[in-house]
Protein backbone atom coordinates (compact mmCIF):
# COMPACT_ATOMS: atom_id res chain seq x y z
CA UNK A 1 0.00 0.00 0.00
CA UNK A 2 1.02 3.31 -0.63
CA UNK A 3 2.36 5.84 1.80
CA UNK A 4 -0.04 9.11 2.42
CA UNK A 5 1.83 12.22 3.07
CA UNK A 6 0.41 15.90 3.64
CA UNK A 7 1.96 19.35 3.99
CA UNK A 8 0.55 22.36 5.10
CA UNK A 9 -2.47 20.52 6.80
CA UNK A 10 -5.16 22.42 8.35
CA UNK A 11 -8.22 21.64 9.95
CA UNK A 12 -10.50 22.07 6.90
CA UNK A 13 -7.91 20.53 4.06
CA UNK A 14 -4.39 20.61 3.14
CA UNK A 15 -2.65 22.33 0.47
CA UNK A 16 -0.53 18.92 -0.71
CA UNK A 17 -1.77 15.45 -0.39
CA UNK A 18 0.46 12.64 -2.11
CA UNK A 19 -0.38 9.01 -2.45
CA UNK A 20 2.72 7.37 -4.09
CA UNK A 21 3.48 9.25 -6.98
CA UNK A 22 0.23 11.39 -7.32
CA UNK A 23 0.21 14.73 -5.95
CA UNK A 24 -3.23 16.73 -5.09
CA UNK A 25 -3.19 19.92 -4.69
CA UNK A 26 -5.78 21.74 -3.21
CA UNK A 27 -7.64 23.88 -5.36
CA UNK A 28 -5.69 27.48 -4.70
CA UNK A 29 -7.15 31.09 -4.68
CA UNK A 30 -4.43 34.09 -5.35
CA UNK A 31 -2.88 34.62 -1.66
CA UNK A 32 -3.15 38.07 -2.49
CA UNK A 33 -5.91 38.52 -4.78
CA UNK A 34 -5.60 41.67 -6.89
CA UNK A 35 -8.54 43.57 -7.28
CA UNK A 36 -10.79 42.66 -10.71
CA UNK A 37 -7.67 41.26 -11.75
CA UNK A 38 -7.49 37.70 -13.09
CA UNK A 39 -4.47 37.71 -15.16
CA UNK A 40 -2.40 38.66 -11.94
CA UNK A 41 -4.72 36.22 -9.71
CA UNK A 42 -3.77 33.11 -12.15
CA UNK A 43 -0.02 34.32 -12.34
CA UNK A 44 -0.30 34.14 -8.40
CA UNK A 45 -1.83 31.06 -8.13
CA UNK A 46 1.00 29.46 -10.43
CA UNK A 47 3.71 30.94 -8.51
CA UNK A 48 2.03 29.07 -5.27
CA UNK A 49 1.52 25.83 -7.55
CA UNK A 50 5.26 25.87 -8.58
CA UNK A 51 6.40 26.47 -4.76
CA UNK A 52 3.69 23.57 -3.68
CA UNK A 53 4.62 21.20 -6.29
CA UNK A 54 8.45 21.58 -5.35
CA UNK A 55 8.24 20.67 -2.03
CA UNK A 56 6.41 17.95 -3.54
CA UNK A 57 9.45 16.92 -5.64
CA UNK A 58 8.02 17.77 -8.74
CA UNK A 59 7.99 20.76 -11.03
CA UNK A 60 4.98 22.14 -13.42
CA UNK A 61 6.36 19.65 -16.56
CA UNK A 62 4.56 16.81 -14.49
CA UNK A 63 1.11 18.04 -14.19
CA UNK A 64 -1.69 15.32 -15.15
CA UNK A 65 -4.86 17.17 -14.67
CA UNK A 66 -5.58 21.07 -13.86
CA UNK A 67 -9.27 22.16 -13.46
CA UNK A 68 -9.70 25.60 -13.58
CA UNK A 69 -12.80 27.72 -12.03
CA UNK A 70 -13.17 31.20 -13.42
CA UNK A 71 -16.23 33.62 -11.21
CA UNK A 72 -16.85 35.03 -15.06
CA UNK A 73 -16.36 32.52 -17.83
CA UNK A 74 -14.98 36.23 -19.90
CA UNK A 75 -11.53 36.06 -17.80
CA UNK A 76 -10.88 33.17 -19.92
CA UNK A 77 -8.35 34.98 -22.02
CA UNK A 78 -6.80 36.86 -19.79
CA UNK A 79 -6.48 33.65 -17.38
CA UNK A 80 -5.00 31.92 -20.64
CA UNK A 81 -2.85 34.73 -21.49
CA UNK A 82 -0.73 34.18 -18.03
CA UNK A 83 -1.36 30.02 -18.51
CA UNK A 84 -0.10 29.53 -22.00
CA UNK A 85 2.99 30.82 -21.30
CA UNK A 86 3.28 29.43 -17.83
CA UNK A 87 3.17 25.75 -19.24
CA UNK A 88 5.93 23.43 -19.46
CA UNK A 89 6.14 23.05 -23.38
CA UNK A 90 5.74 19.55 -24.43
CA UNK A 91 4.47 18.62 -21.14
CA UNK A 92 0.51 20.53 -20.87
CA UNK A 93 -1.73 18.77 -18.48
CA UNK A 94 -5.40 17.35 -19.60
CA UNK A 95 -7.25 20.80 -18.62
CA UNK A 96 -11.04 21.15 -18.05
CA UNK A 97 -12.05 25.47 -17.88
CA UNK A 98 -15.30 26.40 -16.36
CA UNK A 99 -17.40 29.19 -14.66
CA UNK A 100 -18.12 28.60 -10.91
CA UNK A 101 -18.47 31.15 -8.39
CA UNK A 102 -15.81 31.26 -6.10
CA UNK A 103 -15.67 30.87 -2.24
CA UNK A 104 -15.15 34.86 -1.78
CA UNK A 105 -16.05 37.58 -4.49
CA UNK A 106 -12.53 38.82 -4.61
CA UNK A 107 -11.19 35.22 -5.82
CA UNK A 108 -11.47 35.65 -9.91
CA UNK A 109 -9.87 32.40 -10.51
CA UNK A 110 -9.10 28.83 -8.64
CA UNK A 111 -7.01 26.33 -9.99
CA UNK A 112 -6.35 22.42 -8.76
CA UNK A 113 -4.11 20.58 -10.09
CA UNK A 114 -3.26 16.76 -9.51
CA UNK A 115 0.63 15.79 -10.86
CA UNK A 116 3.07 13.12 -10.66
CA UNK A 117 5.92 12.91 -8.59
CA UNK B 1 -1.77 -3.70 -14.48
CA UNK B 2 -4.38 -2.17 -11.28
CA UNK B 3 -7.69 -4.52 -11.13
CA UNK B 4 -10.89 -2.59 -11.33
CA UNK B 5 -13.45 -2.94 -8.77
CA UNK B 6 -16.78 -1.80 -8.54
CA UNK B 7 -19.56 -1.31 -5.59
CA UNK B 8 -23.58 -0.56 -6.08
CA UNK B 9 -23.09 -0.17 -10.08
CA UNK B 10 -25.79 1.13 -12.29
CA UNK B 11 -26.57 1.82 -15.34
CA UNK B 12 -25.93 5.72 -15.15
CA UNK B 13 -23.13 5.62 -12.21
CA UNK B 14 -21.40 3.34 -9.67
CA UNK B 15 -20.85 4.73 -6.19
CA UNK B 16 -17.77 3.64 -5.45
CA UNK B 17 -14.83 2.50 -8.07
CA UNK B 18 -11.19 0.93 -6.59
CA UNK B 19 -8.50 0.93 -9.14
CA UNK B 20 -5.45 -0.47 -7.03
CA UNK B 21 -4.91 1.40 -4.50
CA UNK B 22 -7.11 4.28 -5.67
CA UNK B 23 -11.11 4.74 -4.53
CA UNK B 24 -12.96 6.95 -6.61
CA UNK B 25 -16.74 7.92 -5.23
CA UNK B 26 -19.44 9.66 -7.04
CA UNK B 27 -20.81 12.99 -6.30
CA UNK B 28 -22.63 12.22 -3.35
CA UNK B 29 -25.87 14.24 -2.57
CA UNK B 30 -28.16 13.72 0.57
CA UNK B 31 -29.87 10.41 0.64
CA UNK B 32 -32.33 12.49 2.28
CA UNK B 33 -32.61 16.06 1.59
CA UNK B 34 -33.90 18.25 4.36
CA UNK B 35 -34.76 21.04 3.03
CA UNK B 36 -33.00 24.37 2.77
CA UNK B 37 -30.39 22.86 5.37
CA UNK B 38 -27.21 22.89 3.54
CA UNK B 39 -25.61 21.64 6.78
CA UNK B 40 -27.70 19.24 7.49
CA UNK B 41 -27.39 17.90 3.83
CA UNK B 42 -23.67 17.83 4.59
CA UNK B 43 -24.00 15.43 7.40
CA UNK B 44 -25.90 13.19 5.42
CA UNK B 45 -23.19 13.31 2.79
CA UNK B 46 -20.70 12.63 5.36
CA UNK B 47 -22.23 10.02 6.59
CA UNK B 48 -22.89 8.04 2.82
CA UNK B 49 -19.20 8.86 2.52
CA UNK B 50 -17.78 7.20 5.69
CA UNK B 51 -19.99 4.63 4.64
CA UNK B 52 -19.02 4.17 1.26
CA UNK B 53 -15.03 4.15 2.39
CA UNK B 54 -15.40 1.49 4.71
CA UNK B 55 -16.74 -0.64 2.68
CA UNK B 56 -14.17 -0.16 0.58
CA UNK B 57 -11.36 -0.57 3.27
CA UNK B 58 -10.62 3.03 3.77
CA UNK B 59 -11.86 5.52 6.05
CA UNK B 60 -12.38 9.51 6.47
CA UNK B 61 -8.63 9.73 7.22
CA UNK B 62 -7.43 8.47 3.86
CA UNK B 63 -9.49 10.75 1.59
CA UNK B 64 -6.72 12.34 -0.73
CA UNK B 65 -8.75 15.21 -2.69
CA UNK B 66 -12.46 16.54 -1.64
CA UNK B 67 -14.56 18.30 -4.38
CA UNK B 68 -17.78 20.27 -2.69
CA UNK B 69 -20.11 22.16 -4.71
CA UNK B 70 -22.69 24.40 -3.28
CA UNK B 71 -26.25 25.29 -4.99
CA UNK B 72 -25.27 28.79 -3.37
CA UNK B 73 -21.80 30.05 -2.29
CA UNK B 74 -23.94 31.57 0.40
CA UNK B 75 -24.26 28.08 2.14
CA UNK B 76 -20.04 28.33 2.34
CA UNK B 77 -20.16 28.50 6.26
CA UNK B 78 -23.28 26.22 6.84
CA UNK B 79 -21.07 23.30 4.75
CA UNK B 80 -17.83 24.20 6.74
CA UNK B 81 -19.74 23.89 10.43
CA UNK B 82 -20.09 19.86 9.28
CA UNK B 83 -17.04 19.74 7.49
CA UNK B 84 -14.72 20.90 10.11
CA UNK B 85 -15.34 18.95 12.95
CA UNK B 86 -15.87 15.87 10.77
CA UNK B 87 -12.20 15.95 9.11
CA UNK B 88 -10.15 13.73 10.53
CA UNK B 89 -7.25 15.73 12.64
CA UNK B 90 -3.88 16.07 10.95
CA UNK B 91 -5.67 14.31 7.86
CA UNK B 92 -7.60 16.62 5.67
CA UNK B 93 -7.39 16.42 1.73
CA UNK B 94 -6.65 18.36 -0.82
CA UNK B 95 -10.06 20.24 -0.94
CA UNK B 96 -11.98 22.86 -3.76
CA UNK B 97 -15.21 24.15 -2.88
CA UNK B 98 -17.13 26.12 -5.85
CA UNK B 99 -20.79 26.53 -6.20
CA UNK B 100 -22.78 24.66 -9.23
CA UNK B 101 -26.46 24.31 -9.49
CA UNK B 102 -27.00 20.59 -8.89
CA UNK B 103 -29.19 17.96 -10.73
CA UNK B 104 -32.34 18.71 -8.55
CA UNK B 105 -32.91 22.21 -6.84
CA UNK B 106 -33.66 20.13 -3.37
CA UNK B 107 -30.28 18.98 -3.87
CA UNK B 108 -27.89 21.64 -2.22
CA UNK B 109 -24.44 20.37 -1.79
CA UNK B 110 -22.65 17.53 -3.47
CA UNK B 111 -19.22 16.22 -2.26
CA UNK B 112 -17.13 13.84 -4.09
CA UNK B 113 -13.71 12.25 -2.88
CA UNK B 114 -11.43 10.21 -4.15
CA UNK B 115 -9.62 8.42 -1.27
CA UNK B 116 -6.49 5.50 -0.84
CA UNK B 117 -7.72 2.29 0.34
CA UNK C 1 8.55 6.29 -11.07
CA UNK C 2 5.92 5.94 -12.95
CA UNK C 3 6.37 7.31 -17.00
CA UNK C 4 4.01 9.90 -18.00
CA UNK C 5 3.04 9.89 -21.82
CA UNK C 6 1.25 12.75 -23.44
CA UNK C 7 -1.17 12.46 -26.78
CA UNK C 8 -2.36 15.25 -28.56
CA UNK C 9 -0.33 18.36 -27.12
CA UNK C 10 -0.82 21.44 -27.24
CA UNK C 11 0.80 24.61 -26.12
CA UNK C 12 -2.29 25.15 -23.69
CA UNK C 13 -3.58 21.54 -22.74
CA UNK C 14 -3.54 17.76 -23.75
CA UNK C 15 -5.91 15.78 -24.51
CA UNK C 16 -4.51 12.32 -23.33
CA UNK C 17 -1.91 11.99 -20.40
CA UNK C 18 -1.06 8.52 -19.34
CA UNK C 19 0.63 8.48 -15.90
CA UNK C 20 1.44 4.76 -15.09
CA UNK C 21 -2.04 2.45 -15.45
CA UNK C 22 -3.98 5.61 -14.99
CA UNK C 23 -4.92 7.74 -17.87
CA UNK C 24 -6.55 11.65 -17.79
CA UNK C 25 -8.24 13.12 -20.61
CA UNK C 26 -8.90 16.65 -20.95
CA UNK C 27 -12.90 18.33 -20.50
CA UNK C 28 -13.75 17.54 -24.40
CA UNK C 29 -16.70 19.49 -26.05
CA UNK C 30 -18.13 18.70 -28.73
CA UNK C 31 -15.98 19.24 -31.65
CA UNK C 32 -18.77 19.83 -34.12
CA UNK C 33 -21.41 21.75 -31.78
CA UNK C 34 -24.65 21.28 -32.85
CA UNK C 35 -26.53 24.15 -31.85
CA UNK C 36 -28.70 23.67 -28.74
CA UNK C 37 -28.86 19.96 -29.03
CA UNK C 38 -27.36 18.67 -25.81
CA UNK C 39 -27.79 15.10 -26.74
CA UNK C 40 -25.99 15.25 -30.19
CA UNK C 41 -23.46 16.93 -28.04
CA UNK C 42 -22.75 14.66 -25.56
CA UNK C 43 -22.56 12.14 -28.59
CA UNK C 44 -20.10 13.85 -30.25
CA UNK C 45 -18.26 13.92 -26.97
CA UNK C 46 -18.57 10.28 -25.80
CA UNK C 47 -17.04 9.42 -29.68
CA UNK C 48 -14.26 11.81 -28.89
CA UNK C 49 -13.76 9.68 -25.33
CA UNK C 50 -13.94 6.58 -26.90
CA UNK C 51 -11.41 7.36 -29.78
CA UNK C 52 -8.95 8.99 -26.93
CA UNK C 53 -9.15 6.12 -24.91
CA UNK C 54 -8.80 3.28 -27.25
CA UNK C 55 -5.74 6.07 -28.46
CA UNK C 56 -4.20 5.25 -24.56
CA UNK C 57 -4.84 1.49 -24.76
CA UNK C 58 -8.36 1.64 -22.86
CA UNK C 59 -11.65 1.80 -23.26
CA UNK C 60 -15.12 3.10 -21.77
CA UNK C 61 -15.27 -0.23 -19.38
CA UNK C 62 -12.13 0.54 -17.45
CA UNK C 63 -13.31 4.27 -16.91
CA UNK C 64 -13.11 5.11 -13.47
CA UNK C 65 -14.08 8.88 -12.89
CA UNK C 66 -16.53 10.40 -14.92
CA UNK C 67 -17.20 14.70 -14.16
CA UNK C 68 -20.09 16.19 -16.44
CA UNK C 69 -20.40 20.05 -16.83
CA UNK C 70 -24.03 21.24 -18.52
CA UNK C 71 -24.13 24.66 -19.57
CA UNK C 72 -27.98 24.42 -18.17
CA UNK C 73 -28.71 21.84 -15.73
CA UNK C 74 -32.12 21.86 -17.63
CA UNK C 75 -30.02 19.65 -19.99
CA UNK C 76 -30.04 16.69 -17.28
CA UNK C 77 -32.45 14.17 -19.17
CA UNK C 78 -31.21 14.81 -22.62
CA UNK C 79 -27.41 14.40 -21.87
CA UNK C 80 -28.40 10.81 -19.82
CA UNK C 81 -30.41 9.88 -22.73
CA UNK C 82 -27.47 9.55 -24.76
CA UNK C 83 -25.30 8.40 -21.41
CA UNK C 84 -27.10 5.59 -20.20
CA UNK C 85 -26.87 3.32 -23.35
CA UNK C 86 -23.47 4.36 -24.34
CA UNK C 87 -22.03 3.11 -20.44
CA UNK C 88 -20.57 -0.33 -20.54
CA UNK C 89 -23.12 -2.17 -19.05
CA UNK C 90 -21.45 -3.48 -14.82
CA UNK C 91 -18.68 -0.79 -15.81
CA UNK C 92 -20.29 2.67 -15.00
CA UNK C 93 -17.74 4.76 -13.58
CA UNK C 94 -18.17 7.28 -10.24
CA UNK C 95 -19.64 10.12 -12.06
CA UNK C 96 -20.47 13.60 -10.80
CA UNK C 97 -22.64 16.04 -13.07
CA UNK C 98 -23.69 19.82 -12.44
CA UNK C 99 -23.87 22.88 -14.06
CA UNK C 100 -21.17 25.20 -15.10
CA UNK C 101 -21.23 27.99 -18.01
CA UNK C 102 -18.32 26.84 -20.55
CA UNK C 103 -15.64 28.50 -22.27
CA UNK C 104 -18.14 29.52 -25.22
CA UNK C 105 -22.09 29.67 -25.63
CA UNK C 106 -21.96 27.08 -28.23
CA UNK C 107 -20.96 23.84 -25.89
CA UNK C 108 -23.90 22.79 -23.60
CA UNK C 109 -22.03 19.95 -22.79
CA UNK C 110 -18.59 19.39 -21.09
CA UNK C 111 -17.14 15.86 -20.16
CA UNK C 112 -13.88 14.69 -18.48
CA UNK C 113 -13.07 11.53 -17.28
CA UNK C 114 -10.07 9.71 -15.69
CA UNK C 115 -9.87 5.64 -16.98
CA UNK C 116 -7.85 2.99 -16.37
CA UNK C 117 -5.37 1.49 -18.94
Amino acid sequence: MASIERKHVGKRLSEVVIHGDTIYLAGMVASTPVPDDPGEQTRDILAQIDRHLEEAGSDRSRILMATIWLADIAYYDAMNAVWDPWVAPGHAPARACVEARLAQPKYKVEIRVVAAR
